[in-house]
């Protein structure tokens, strides 16, 4: 049997799991980032849980995927937006020192895309695109089988492609990017501003109760009891779980979501025609409602001529993918990087 | 030396070439393609000419690009929405048989893509994008050294990439599609309009001028002395035309078109990330200026990180660029269907 380490390495926490030859994780680990502190000794302790994880086992590679722009054939990390001072870490060549086996690198989406690609919702597909919806919203394209890295290694930017010209700014310069509709701090801080907006209402409603008789306003969410009445509670979670009692607020929430994304999606769709388009990260978990709305708007925009193969479904390895999909670079890149000649066409 | 016959095969007319080794059009003829009388007498008369063009020279192969959704891998067309009567019609097939030379078919916006990508503005890439402006707008992707054909073989469509969520309607069932403002039909359609308005306005002006002594309105436009005063000779050539000699009118329609495609071509660049873009068809005759704007509005919405590969170029091959890239189908796509062994990753 053969052995990987996936590693995905975010701003927070960096996750690593040995993962076995069918994708299993049979060992986990999880260490704080301190991304201040700067790569090495991060690098450092990642190493050392390392040798943890693979005890007396022979590991075939080291896969890392990392938050930001990353070199994945030299394997260094460039301009990482949550990882100051880490720009320009040559990723690869410093853990191989460190541990002795060969590292792959690639940007952290990218690695999710790999991870449902080679075993989770995107399996069998030769044309997968696949998103990750969280604070930031990412993308790893699959394209004929192979991982599509583009000139810079910056492809699969769907948080940042644009839905409404003029709409409102975005963090990346743009205006009416999909994940400044979509993005999990824009939806909780949507969700925030309307369950106070629905208590002022049953507020001003208990006032004026004794004068006037009438229909009592909505509200308040569902979403604000799921969150035990605590608005730093809300998350995307409590947002899906809401909707799919029937909450109106919650309902609404997610079908604008599924709106925005699925305008996205449909772009994505015309352009690099996938087979499959897989969902996952934190706002996923608002789950089938959410699935439901995108379909709705991709299907409403694409040309669905007889026969073609397009479906949008979860993520099946939730958390994990990035692990699993980082823990497989080894084979995608391989294939992909050191043989030039197979992949042109004459010139 | 080796020939291959390329053939652009509209629902207008058919263009064929005879294509040297290093992508020179020697010899060339033009067919009606008489659309509505179906399939099998415009490939008859197309093997004829292809007869006629070869001489006594040895064809390597021959090279179709087909508007509509075509099946690369087994030349079949399929919807062509301009030719009516055609879906489903094995090209390859016929052709093969009435010429006995291999004949490989293509979208036609993907055969224009290899062109250029070939022969063209977009030489020496390995990742290209290239957009042709017409009466619609269409796309081809070349991704690491690669025709980018996607799951149904309908990758590329730029011209339906959503730009304003809420915006007009377009063909396609869509609304707020890059061609619903950028299509030939449309931009024309703009410039007309604009013009009558300017020249009610100065009938008016003239009327009252005996009255009130003030600022003349602006116009008639250059682009309808350009036009020879007839609106039915606007095309996007004469608007460019009065855009590069300064018309306050042409050079508005010329900077929107560049800010509505402009936001498409950011989108596309997010998704796949290509070192260049190449901008072909009628309506990029516009030129310089619609460049100018083009780039404007990328440069303004895309990440430019440091050493950023990313530059949008004018066509070299202009009307040409379909047949030279049909001619090159034979090695692109046999390079990238034949094997499919060469290009997956291990599940």
């Amino acid at each position: 049997m053969s052995y990987d380490v996936g590693i995905d390495l975010g701003a927070t926490n960096i996750k690593l799991g040995l993962v076995g030859g069918r994708g299993k994780v049979l060992a986990r680990r999880m260490l704080a980032t301190r991304a201040r502190k700067g790569p090495r000794q991060a690098l450092e302790r990642v190493a050392d849980a390392i040798v943890e994880l693979r005890g007396k086992r022979r590991l075939r590679s080291i896969g890392i995927g990392i938050a930001g722009l990353v070199d994945h054939v030299h394997g260094i990390v460039r301009v990482p937006p949550n990882l100051p001072g880490w720009n320009g870490t040559p990723v690869k060549a410093i853990l191989e020192r460190l541990t002795g086996t060969e590292v792959y690198c690639a940007n952290d989406v990218n690695a999710v895309a790999l991870g449902e690609w080679t075993h989770g919702a995107g399996k069998g597909t030769r044309d997968l695109f696949c998103v990750t919806l969280g604070t930031g919203v990412g993308g790893g394209i699959i394209s004929g089988g192979r991982l599509l890295l583009g000139a810079n290694h910056a492809a699969g930017e769907a948080g940042h492609m644009t839905v409404f010209g003029n709409g409102p700014a975005c963090l990346c310069g743009g205006h009416g990017c999909v994940e400044r509709y979509v993005g999990a701090a824009y939806l909780v801080d949507r969700a925030r501003k309307r369950i106070r907006a629905q208590l002022r209402r049953l507020q001003s409603h208990r006032n004026q109760t004794a004068l006037f008789a009438g229909m009592s306003p909505d509200g308040p969410s569902m979403i604000f009891e799921l969150a035990r009445g605590d608005f730093a509670r809300i998350t995307p979670r409590e947002i899906g779980q809401a909707a799919r009692k029937g909450d109106r607020l919650a309902l609404d929430l997610v079908e604008e979501t599924g709106y925005y994304l699925g305008l996205g999606l449909a772009s994505a769709v015309q352009l690099i025609d996938p087979e499959r388009i897989v969902m996952g990260g934190g706002v996923s978990r608002m789950g089938l409602p959410l699935l439901k709305a995108v379909r709705k708007t991709v299907f409403s925009r694409v040309q669905m001529f007889p026969g073609r193969r397009l479906d949008i479904v979860l993520s099946e390895l939730g958390g994990d993918a990035g692990i699993i999909g980082a823990s497989r670079l080894r084979q995608c890149l391989a294939v992909q990087d050191s043989r030039p000649g197979q992949t042109f066409c004459i010139r």
